[in-house]
């Protein structure tokens, strides 16, 4: 018996779904490579016959593993097996140009069958003259309610709303309520909780669909429903809508007008992405890699990182003019410009663990102006704390090898003076920015990193000037 | 009229909310100071008139605001209203803190009011003797529970899931589970989806609650549950769950142990934070902040940050030491001790980018084996193109200012040669420490920078020296 047979019989699904899947629930590069061989060989069949047992999710991560070039091909291969489901779980970028290689009335006929908030998502980032032509081949109930959702901002919660929800009166009894569900063929069936509204259509609670389930059909709706919910304000950014279904581990929550209206629903499911898109997000914006996404076409992404790179010359040249000011010590003890890099490396290091620390808790909205004080205070006996740690360590590492009591004690100094500016920097910097209204994650590295190259070059270059050093 | 009285009159929930929270759903500051001035004056009773109408979320929140020493006192002030909920939203180092100025009984009395995953939260990292206590504190149903949920790993679905959830055999009507659910008070109120199993207690169908709302009474449940699930293994880890949750767009998901049994499930409100948390933690990982947690013990950052700054230390040595190499070049011509450092500080940056998209990738499962080749491919192209615009940019720069055509041109080369290594070495270094099964976002940055670093002065200096720059 060979070891692969201790591995026990898998069912007929699980067999075929362990073909195209690996562990961690990304297609096996060699199913991707047949598909790819079945296509380029002109074999659609073949090509229809491995992708049709995926799960809509992953049909779309096939194509965004798919070389740009082969992407239509694949397209046209599958085309029966391509629907709203695909392109709502496809990467934005990757979605765009299959879309762009499709005709107007094939993108109606995907996003009609789509919820508002997905339908949106497949519309709101194609060409003025292109999207006015697929709403034209929308029926006129779905044409409205996309138009709407356009006349919000992007990223607002009136974008990532569906209208298709399920609102009852307050007088309904649960046994009403049941019978409107199930006498309403045209109802949505994709919801987690009901509404309850006023006359006015304002929302006065909400009822999870469990407590219907397990209440006698007499109860009044009104006497099942929590009556503290969380609204969502139509124009709200969906950052926050985020933050607050975190917040209040909310599964669905209405959205409501200017007016305090009933208009629309968000679930958990569409903001899960968001969640994630924006709790990475900082990881790119942090290092000046922009969106940082994969997919996003090769001119913009070479764009958005020169800029920042260009940027960072213009820090770079200012620290390097604190270097010339003492080009006459470095050309009489040319050791002090192989050691300078040390000292600002160093405050560079501590000042982004400080600004990546800040940043996040900002972002979670955990630092605030009530705990702000305390936390510059705590950044600072951290960075004093390992500022004499390593200043001490090559203090004495310095004289170990040099013998230089001097030097050392120049070095040692300089080391802690910086690690006292990066972390007063790693806090200040940040906070600064968000109080003006600016996404600390964006711009903070660029003046932390400024100050701790510049500080650092000037603490040790000046000390070593001082002590004499340059002799 | 003045301009305040424009503002609509809110109603009496809304103001008081009004009065606690800001815009962002913060606790505003006064609001956080005058339960603190009360609790300081040994006001408890105004204490808990303040904090009585806030949700569990924000109560934890109070405590995450509130410093060190106080929270004690504050969790005496208002006792009765730190119920399960509040326990299971707070920060884990603080509510170890609050955990641990508690009594075995009163955690006992907490937990047994929670779902089995919140109360094995507050459990697990008890002191071991702690902990049997509050377990024998326990009535035996719970005990048993908690315990089989403490003997998986941490982070694992195990830990995650709670016992509580409707399973119901396959030969059901939807009218014999709505009547199961009515007529059967113990059954939790806590779950979206039911479950139904064969005779083995092995899941052969998902069924939403509103797919059952919305069928008539004699339909039988096997006709309106999906059979096509995602099941997720009692041993798997968290951030795996999080990731098979956010690509399904998951609300509830069975969890099976290894003989394929339903033991329990995990809901979508328990994995939004982990799914924030691990998306965020690669920001703090590739700064070396560790969990970067602000509620952490100050002990335990200094340490988690100071190892990670003594690496850096090592690296920076290594990177002197090749400017050690040139110390007679410099000698005679200290400009370049000036210059050196953009080389290095360009690369650096250069290497972050491209680390940062990379990480991302990777925890998203967008980068795979399929597309390696590819994204290897991207970044060289991408590195290229900026590498050449920036060193044609410097060397121009430097003609301009210095008037020295062979400094422009090693200074140019040298930045382009610098971007290259950065490029390659930012995809190279995550891909391999990713397959070595080492958490790229972990130790990437300190390979990435060493290489940047000692290329760049290694090019820099090289260069000028064989240019018989020194003279």
């Amino acid at each position: 018996m060979s070891e692969v047979d201790l591995i026990p019989e898998a069912e007929d699904d699980a067999a075929e779904q362990g073909s195209q899947l690996d562990r961690d629930d990304r297609l096996k590069p060699e199913f991707v490579r047949n598909v790819l061989d079945a296509v380029e060989a002109g074999d659609d069949e073949a090509a229809r016959a491995l992708v049709e047992p995926l799960h809509p999710a992953d049909i779309a991560d096939l194509f965004e593993l798919t070389p740009n070039e082969m992407r239509a091909a694949l397209a046209k291969a599958i085309t029966d097996l391509l629907d709203g489901d695909v392109f709502a779980e496809m990467n934005d970028y990757v979605r765009e140009d299959l879309i762009d290689a499709l005709e107007p009335h094939e993108v109606a006929d995907i996003a009609s069958e789509l919820d508002t908030d997905d339908a949106v998502a497949i519309i709101e980032d194609m060409e003025p003259e292109d999207q006015r032509e697929v709403l034209r081949a929308l029926d006129p109930d779905d044409r409205a309610a996309i138009e709407e959702a356009l006349s919000y901002p992007e990223e607002s919660a009136g974008r990532l709303m569906q209208r298709e929800l399920i609102a009852v009166p307050e007088h309904w009894t649960v046994g009403d309520a049941i019978d409107y569900l199930r006498g309403h063929e045209e109802l949505t069936t994709d919801f987690w909780e009901i509404f309850v509204v006023d006359p006015a259509h304002k929302p006065v609670g909400t009822c999870q669909l469990s407590w219907i389930l397990r209440t006698p059909r007499t109860v009044s709706i009104a006497d099942v429903m929590k009556r503290e919910q969380t609204l969502i304000p139509v124009d709200m950014d969906q950052e926050e809508v985020a933050l607050r279904f975190q917040k209040y581990a909310l599964i669905s929550a209405a959205v409501t007008d200017t007016g305090g209206r009933l208009v629309g629903m968000i679930t958990v499911d569409d903001i899960v992405h968001i969640i994630s898109e924006e709790a990475g997000e900082d990881t790119l914006r942090l290092a000046g890699a922009g969106d940082g996404d994969i997919n996003e076409p090769i001119g913009l992404t070479v764009r958005t990182r020169l800029v920042w790179l260009v940027v960072n010359l213009g820090t770079a040249m200012l620290a390097a003019s604190v270097v010339g000011m003492f080009e006459g010590t470095i050309a009489k003890f040319a050791l002090l410009s192989a050691l300078m890099g040390i000292v600002s490396g160093m405050g560079g290091n501590a000042g982004t663990q400080t600004l990546a620390v800040v940043v996040r808790a900002l972002a979670t909205n955990q630092l605030t102006s009530s705990n702000t004080v305390r936390m510059i205070g705590r950044e600072f006996r951290i960075a004093a704390t390992n500022g004499i740690v390593l200043g001490t360590l090559i203090g004495l590492g310095t004289i170990l090898i040099y013998g230089n009591p001097t030097l050392s004690l120049v070095f040692g100094a300089a080391i802690l003076t910086n690690n006292l500016v990066a972390g007063l920097a790693g806090v200040l910097v940040p906070i600064t920015l968000e109080r003006s209204g600016v996404d600390p994650a964006v711009s903070s590295a660029v003046f932390v990193t400024m100050m701790t190259d510049c500080m650092g070059f000037f603490s040790f270059l000046g000390l070593a000037t001082l002590a004499g050093l340059g002799g």
